[in-house]
């Protein structure tokens, strides 16, 4: 099997460098790289075949291809393109069968070992210190673009090495996008404010959403509120080993369609995350397959409601043999989440 | 042509959102998007016909292909995985027939536009000023990942979307690796400061490295420093309409080579960028092709001296009729490097 994609090559090697490819099958993984890595390889990966390329990474792969006399080579084809494809069949030539293997890699991430779970536990620390300091630092009159820098800002010098993903920031009617990126809205005294943010450390991400309020919470935002916060704990409750995965989904989900916000409620109720933001399982309508202890998974319900704003909670939940264990800790009773400002 | 790069999506449509295709040919050039970014496409681009899909996106792309009766579609290798042709395949039918169409797209994004520079220009206006902030808040014994951090909130404050890239901040021996990721060496009394940098603002970067002293500057040091600056000069004055793309690697790499560190320049002298960091063309050793008006290119070559220092010095040029403008204005002479700390 050919490995290319730089997830799966850290996955399976611990080397976190770039532009290397990994090969397993027919004696020791061998890792293929070149003079600007070969220190960090050998410091990674001493029990791996390690080749430092001098030509281009195909004519590489093609020497230890032929030395270890590999007939058929299987590749990712979520992750191989074709023109790549195009060049490996003529770099390798006609003695090599190139074989499309789909899902393994990432069959092989959807449970997490210790390590893993324990370098996402970091990865919540980080993210859920820099936001207690961040809430502290919020004002009126700032801009979303502000906040999310200064949230940003927090997780950095709390230890992140950047952001998981893009965070979204986003004040009142903004808030009823679900993939709003931040702009221009300024926060006002009686805002929500949705903050969905996340912290990459060693390789490793968390996924955190939770909903502030400038001041007093109005009386239908609190209804919402606490309709999501009913339904995130429903749906964290199914989540056992063995649950359907769209039974998860449909613990959330159910709720917020009998009290008439189905229509508002758009998107799948979790997914898995690890070295990447999404990951398998979904967590969603339609979905097969069930949860594995071992599995790291968001549950993350909301309501949107548009030209006004919207309300989704996160958190992210590891399913051990005994039932779910929630790894993240911040607050999100609704008095907890009113800014004193 | 089927465009699926986001990247050229948004070069070809001026649409910013993600997850979308564009399909160009047979009557009006149409966006397939979903509901998520609806809103977002009527406002971006008015003058495209638009799809928003209720199944999938193959699903969608066939009803079109049908209806426009298209019987060739082209794609980019590069861009489009296996599997995803695989479903492509399958999804369109044998009616339509798929040809991969290599290096279209990213020749049409070769020469920028009038205002595809002024969008550099932002960009680079964001970095400068923000790099001008963040010297003065360097101090001895801080690590390489707390300045990182702090210069990337100066270019999100300055208005930067994110950084262009990973900011590379590298004090003395780190500086001797030229793909190095900030880590924890601090700072100190005489320290060599490499900074490689850029700001994305509105979809396009800049990308600029500049070297600080903590003090005064040693003689081997400002001895490889001098060497640089004249290598780069010599390549930038190169850099006109119809230079050979080697000519301008030559014009910095034979200065390096005459004094003795050919082999401490191992990177080539350039690339293109844009709406990203690494465009054609490539200014290096072996390559085919010219400069031509329009191009945007970084002249960066760079000394280093394994287990000792580094220095590269990065300018943005644009190539205009009369002869190469560089887009970067931040001081360089060796006295203008030296902190006041």
């Amino acid at each position: 099997m050919l490995i290319t994609d730089p997830v799966d090559v850290g996955h399976l090697s611990g080397f976190t460098g770039d532009d290397s490819w990994l090969l397993v099958g027919n004696g020791r993984p061998c890792l293929l790289t070149d003079f600007r890595y070969a220190e960090q390889a050998e410091r990674e990966c001493p029990h791996l075949a390690r080749v430092v390329r001098t030509k281009s990474m195909i004519e590489a792969l093609a020497a230890v291809v032929r030395k270890r006399r590999v007939s058929a080579l299987g590749f990712e084809p979520e992750s191989v393109t074709v023109g790549l494809r195009a060049r490996l069949a003529k770099g390798l030539g006609r003695r090599v069968r190139l074989a499309a293997v789909r899902g393994v890699l990432s069959d092989l991430r959807i449970r997490k070992d210790e390590s893993e779970v324990c370098a996402i536990r970091r990865a919540v620390a980080v993210a859920e210190s820099a936001f207690n300091e961040f809430r502290r630092c919020v004002r009126i009159g700032m801009a979303e673009r502000r906040l999310a820098a200064e949230l940003d800002h927090r997780m950095r010098l709390a230890g992140a090495d950047a952001p998981a993903f893009p965070t979204i920031v986003a004040v009142d009617r903004s808030a009823a996008m679900p993939h709003y990126r931040p702009g221009d809205r300024r926060l006002r005294q009686g805002s929500v404010l949705l903050v969905d943010f996340g912290a990459r450390v060693g390789g490793y991400v968390c996924d955190l959403t939770r909903v502030l309020f400038a001041g007093r919470i109005r009386p239908h935002v609190a209804s919402v509120y606490a309709l999501v916060q009913e339904a995130q704990a429903a749906a964290i409750e199914a989540a056992r080993p063995g649950a359907a995965l769209v039974e998860v989904d449909a613990a959330a989900r159910s709720r917020i369609e009998a009290a008439g916000f189905g229509r508002q409620f758009r998107h799948g109720t979790g997914h898995g995350l690890g070295r990447q933001v999404h990951e398998a399982p979904a967590l969603a309508r339609g979905v097969k397959g069930r949860l594995e202890p071992g599995m790291v998974v968001t549950i993350e319900p909301g309501i949107y409601l548009t030209g006004r704003f919207g309300v989704r909670i996160e958190d992210d939940v590891l399913i051990t043999p005994g039932g779910p264990e929630v790894l993240t800790h911040l607050a999100k009773d609704p008095q907890a989440m009113v800014l004193d400002i």
